[in-house]
C-alpha cells in the first residue's frame, strides 16, 4: 500500500482548515471535506459538502448597492456525529487532552480515518477511530464508522447522530460580507426506528436536498457484530434533526456506531421526491462493512484504469496519486451523466464560489486517456449553455459564442461586477471577465478530446458547432491592422490572472496577449476543416443554422496566417503588448505587475 | 410537398379527440395536443402540454382504500389565444356557424394549421387562420400566428392571451374517480409589458415549470409587419396569468398576432429559476417567421435522415411519413440528453397515465440506424433505474433486476394494483404487472443497440450490467422440470396483454408463455458472451461487482438449449401451456380469451 496514504500526526489548529480540504472524500457526485464529525463551523473547523450543479442565487445590498453572486452550495451537513460521556458536553478536539491524534486520507479507497486517543476533563481514557466514505459504489451513499473503546473507565455514553440543514455557505473570510444563506426551511421525517431524514430547498434556485441517515451500534465485529442495547431518543427543529442513541460501555470492550447516509438532489435522475427516495434507499442500505467493500471494489477498478506509477520517488508518487484521488473524487465516471463542470476548487471547499473556470484544460489530458466518457460528459455542461454563450456575445455586439470566465448554474457571466481588495479592504471593478482565453481553451478541449478517442459522433452533434461558434467570437473581436498587415485582439486579459489592465487605462483588457493569440491562429486554422469531417447532411444544416459563409471560413484561413504575436526586442516572444504602442513590446514593467497584484482576481489558492 | 399533410375537411366534435391526439405538435422534450387555441377543456376539447419525465404521484382514497398512481402531468396550457368582438363572449367553435373549416397537420415541420371562416350571432364574418408549432431548434421554444381578416365588418376586437396553470388530469374518462390534480399554487411575473410569466410546482415530485409568453399584434407582413397600436390590460389570479390585447380591425385587412412562449422545467440542464429562465428567453426570441424558418430548417435535417419512401402508394406514404413525425416529436436528438423513456402513449395524451411499458422495442429498430444516440439517451432511462430494479427482485425473493412493467419516475412498478373494469364499473385486481417479457425486450433493446452502432462503450459502461442482471433474473425464476428435462417459467404473462391468468386459478400469470421462454433461451445464450466482449479490467470488475461465478454463466447456457416451448398437438407453437397440465397444450380456448378480455390490462389505444 506505498504510496497510498496522507498522513497528518498531531492536530494542528492552524493547518486545520487546509488539511480538510485536502482530505475531501468524495465520488464525482458528492463531496465532503474531511472535517471531524463531531466538530461544528468555527474558526479552525469547516465541515462542507458540495454537489454537482447545485447553485444558488443570493444578492447582497452592500451600501446601497445590490451585488448579485451564486454560490455552490453548502449542503445540509450529514456528517454530525458527537459523543457525550456520562451527560456531559460532546467531546470537541479544544476540549480534550489528546494522548495520540492521526488523521489520514487512505488515497486508495478516498477514505477519511481520524485515530484518537484523548483524556477529558474527568480523567477518563477513551480511544476513537473514524472511518468515512463516500461511496464510489453508490453515488448517493456515504458511511461512518466509529470504533469507540473506553480504556480506564465502563459507564453511560450517548452518540448524537444529526443532519443539520442550519449551515451557511461561510467558510471563506473574503466572501464573509456576502449572503451565506442559501437554504430554505426544512422538512423532517423518520423511518422507523433507526432512520432520520432531512429536506431542504436553495432559496432561489428551487432545488431540493434528500438526506437521510441509520445510525446503529454494535460489538465490535462488523456487520456480524451484536446489536447493542440502545435508548433512542429523537429531536426535531425547521432544518436540524437529530437521533441520541444511549447505551452502557466497559473498559477495554470496542464498541461500533455506525451511520450509514444516503443523499439525493432534485437533479438526480430517476427521483421523484428526493425526501422518500433518501429514506427508502437508506432503509435498503447494507451495513458498513459490506457498504465499504463494495465501494474499495469500485475504486481498485478505477486504479487499474488511472494510476500512474512512479519508481524511485516516494514522495512525488504519494503526490501523485493524491491527486488522481483528488481529480477522480470530482470528476469520476458518476459525473459524465450529470450536468457538471470542473469546479476550480473541486467540490472540496467554497473558495471561487464553485465556479467553473477554465481549469478542466489541466484536467483532460488526464480523463481522455482513462476515461473520456467524463471528458465528453463536462463538455456537455459547456454545450449545454452554448444559447447562453451566443446571447453574451450578441449583447456584446460580437457575432458567434462568448462562453463567461465564471461559469455557474445557467452559463452566464458569474464573475462579480466589483471585488474586495484584501489590501485596501475597499470593494473595486472587477475586470477579469475579459479572461476570454476561455473560448479558447473550451475549443482546444473539443479538439482534443476527438484526436483522442476518435468520437466523431460527439463532434457531429455538439462540438462542432461550438468551434464554429467560438470561431466566430474570435474573428468578430480581432481587427485586421492595415499597417501591421496582422490581426490583432485588443481589451482581453491574459491567462497569467493579474495584468488586467494598463497602469492607467480607464478600460479594462490588455492588447494582443500573445498566449490568447497564438490560440486564436490555432483554432482558426482547426475551425475551417471541422466541416470536412462531418457527415454532408450534418455540414449543411449547421452551415445552414448558422448562416455560415465561405467567406467567413477563408477569413479565419486569412487568420490563421496573419494573427500578430509580440515579441522582445530580443526575440522572446512578450506576454501582451506593452504600455508604448510600438510594435515590439517591452519587458512587463514591474511597476504595473505590483499594481495588478494588488488587485487580484481570484483569490489565493 | 406529396405525403406531408394530414388534413380534417369540417368539424366534428365526435372526432377532435382523436384529431387533437394526431396532430400534436412536438419536438421530443414538450409536446402538445392539437387543440384549438381559444378551446377550454369539455367534452369535446382537451387541451394537454406534455414533457418527458414531468411525473406527479397522488393517492386518491377509494371507498377507503387509497389507490396511489403516477401520472404524467398535464401541464400548465399556454396555448390560451381567444379572440373577443365588439366586447362579446370568445368565439367557440360551438357557438359560430361555420362556414369554412379546416384542420391539419403539416407532417413535414409538424405544424398544426386550422383556417376558418365563420359568421357569429350578429352576422360578422371572419375569417382566421392559426399555425402552431414547438420548435425543433430550440427545445424550449413554442409559437402561435393567427392571421385574421374581417370579412364584411370593421371594429374592435380583443384577444386574450395567457398562461393557465388551473389544468389537471382529466383526460381519460375511465381515470376519472382518480385524483387528476398535480399542481399546487403558481407564481406570476410580468417581464415588460409584452411578456407575461407563470410558475407551478408539482405537489408531490416538487417539479418547477415555467412558461413565459410574448404576445404582438402586426399588419400582415410577416416580422416587418407595422406594429399595430393596441391597449394591453393585465390580469392575473393565483395560478393564471393573461393579457387582454385590445386593437382596431378593418373590414379585408389581415392582422397577425404571435404568441411566442418560452417553456423550462426544473429538469431541465442549465436552469436555475424556471420562470427568470422563461421570461428572459423569451425576451430575446425572434419573431414568428424568423423563429419557425429556424425550426423548418431542423426538421429538414431530419427528413433528410428520418424520411422512408414508398412509391406508388400515397396512402401509404402519408400514414409512413405521420408516424415518422409522431415518432420524432417524442423522440427526438433533444430527447438524447433528457432522462427519458418512450411513454406507451407518446406524449400525446394521458392514456396508459404517461407509463413507459415495452413500446421502445417497437420504436428502437427506426431509430438505431437513423439516430442511434436517440436509443442510447432512452436506453439511459433503465440504466439509472437499474437499482430499483434490483430492489424490485430482491423484495420478491428473486436475483438480479427486475424491470416493472409500467415504468415511471423511479423504475419502481407503476401497474395499478386495481383497475376499474369498464364493463362491469368495478375496481378488480390489475395482474398485468406478470408481463415480465418486458425485461426480455430490454435485453433485446441493448443487444441490438449495439448490434446496430458496435457502440462498445455503451455496453462497457452500462449495458453489460443490464444483461447480466437481466439474465439473472431469469435463470432465477426459471426451475428446471426433471421430468420433462427441460427449463420453465412460471406465472408469467405473455405479450397479448389479455391472457392475464387461467379461468379459475387463484394467482395471476400462465405456465411457459412460449414468446417469453423463447426469449428468454435466447438472451441466455447472448448473456453468456457479454463478459468476453468487454476490457479484462471491465469483465473483471463487473464480475466482482455482481458476484458472477462460472456456476451461473454454465446456467445460463443449459438454459440457452433447455428451455421448454409448448407446441399443439399438430406442431404448432402454443402461446402458452393450457389449462390441462399436458406437455402438448391445446388450443388457447375461446372460454377464456373473453374472460380475459372483459378485464383489458390497457386501456384501448
Amino acid at each position: 500500500m506505498n504510496g497510498f496514504s496522507l498522513i497528518y500526526e498531531g492536530f494542528d489548529p492552524a493547518e486545520e482548515g487546509l488539511r480538510e480540504a485536502l482530505t475531501s472524500t468524495g465520488n464525482g457526485y458528492l463531496c465532503t471535506r474531511g472535517t471531524a464529525e463531531w466538530e461544528d463551523a468555527d474558526g479552525v473547523h469547516y465541515p462542507g459538502t458540495y454537489g454537482h450543479g447545485v447553485y444558488n442565487r443570493e444578492t447582497t445590498i452592500l451600501g446601497g448597492v445590490p451585488v448579485l453572486n451564486e454560490d455552490l452550495v453548502n449542503l445540509p451537513n450529514w456528517l454530525v456525529l458527537k459523543l457525550r460521556i456520562e451527560g456531559e458536553d460532546p467531546i470537541r478536539l479544544a476540549d480534550v487532552e489528546l494522548l495520540g491524534y492521526r488523521h489520514e486520507l487512505e488515497i486508495r479507497t478516498a477514505t477519511v480515518i481520524r485515530e484518537l486517543r484523548f483524556r477529558d476533563r474527568a480523567g477518563r481514557e477513551t480511544s476513537l477511530r473514524s472511518r468515512r466514505f463516500v461511496s464510489m459504489a453508490d453515488v448517493h451513499q456515504a458511511g461512518i464508522e466509529w470504533t469507540l473503546t473506553p480504556q480506564n473507565w465502563s459507564g453511560r455514553v450517548e452518540v448524537v447522530s444529526g443532519l443539520d440543514g442550519r449551515v451557511t455557505n461561510s467558510g471563506v473570510a473574503r466572501y464573509q460580507q456576502l449572503e451565506g444563506r442559501h437554504l430554505g426551511p426544512g422538512s423532517l421525517r423518520t423511518f422507523g426506528p433507526e432512520v432520520i431524514a432531512l429536506k431542504v430547498q436553495t432559496r432561489q434556485s428551487n432545488l431540493y436536498i434528500g438526506e437521510a441517515a441509520r445510525t446503529r451500534v454494535r460489538g465490535d465485529r462488523g456487520d456480524r457484530g451484536e446489536p447493542f442495547a440502545v435508548d433512542r431518543s429523537l429531536y426535531q427543529m425547521e432544518d436540524y434533526i437529530q437521533q441520541v442513541l444511549a447505551f452502557d460501555v466497559w473498559q477495554g470492550a470496542a464498541v461500533r456506531v455506525e451511520k450509514m447516509v444516503a443523499f439525493f438532489t432534485s437533479r438526480d435522475p430517476a427521483v421523484s421526491d428526493t425526501l422518500a427516495k433518501a429514506g427508502t434507499s437508506v432503509l435498503r442500505y447494507a451495513g458498513f462493512e459490506e457498504a465499504f467493500a463494495r465501494h474499495a471494489s469500485a475504486w481498485d477498478e478505477l486504479w487499474r484504469v488511472c494510476d500512474v506509477r512512479v519508481p524511485g520517488d516516494d514522495r512525488v508518487q504519494l503526490l501523485l496519486r493524491l491527486y488522481i484521488c483528488q481529480i477522480v473524487q470530482v470528476c469520476s465516471h458518476h459525473t459524465a451523466d450529470l450536468d457538471a463542470g470542473v469546479p476550480a476548487r473541486g467540490l472540496n471547499g467554497e473558495a471561487y464560489r464553485g465556479h467553473v473556470f477554465w481549469d478542466e484544460l489541466f484536467v483532460y489530458p488526464f480523463l481522455n486517456f482513462r476515461m473520456p466518457e467524463v471528458t465528453r460528459g463536462l463538455l456537455m455542461y459547456r454545450y449545454r449553455r452554448l444559447g447562453e454563450a451566443r446571447a453574451a456575445a450578441r449583447e456584446a455586439g460580437i457575432r458567434g459564442a462568448m462562453f463567461p470566465w465564471q461559469s455557474g448554474s445557467e452559463g452566464k457571466e458569474e464573475t462579480q461586477r466589483v471585488h474586495l481588495n484584501p489590501l485596501s479592504g475597499r470593494w473595486e471593478r472587477d475586470l477579469s471577465h475579459n479572461q476570454r482565453h476561455v473560448n479558447a481553451a473550451i475549443f482546444y478541449n473539443v479538439w482534443h478530446y476527438f484526436q483522442t478517442t476518435e468520437d466523431l459522433a460527439f463532434v457531429r452533434d455538439y462540438g462542432a458547432e461550438m468551434m464554429l461558434e467560438i470561431a466566430r467570437f474570435w474573428a468578430s473581436i480581432a481587427h485586421f491592422n492595415p499597417e501591421r498587415e496582422r490581426y490583432e485582439i485588443h481589451g482581453v486579459m491574459g491567462p497569467d490572472e493579474f495584468h488586467e489592465k494598463y497602469p492607467d487605462a480607464a478600460e479594462g483588457g490588455l492588447r494582443n496577449n500573445a498566449y490568447t493569440n497564438v490560440m486564436v491562429a490555432w483554432l482558426c486554422d482547426v475551425a475551417q476543416e471541422v466541416l470536412s469531417l462531418l457527415p454532408a447532411t450534418r455540414a449543411d444544416a449547421l452551415r445552414a443554422k448558422l448562416g455560415l459563409g465561405d467567406e467567413e471560413l477563408r477569413t479565419w484561413g486569412d487568420m490563421s496566417r496573419r494573427m500578430f504575436v509580440p515579441f522582445h526586442g530580443d526575440g522572446i516572444i512578450s506576454q501582451f503588448e506593452g504600455t508604448s504602442s510600438g510594435s515590439t513590446g517591452s519587458c512587463v514593467p514591474r511597476a504595473m505587475t505590483r499594481t495588478a497584484t494588488s488587485s487580484p482576481s481570484r483569490p489565493t489558492r
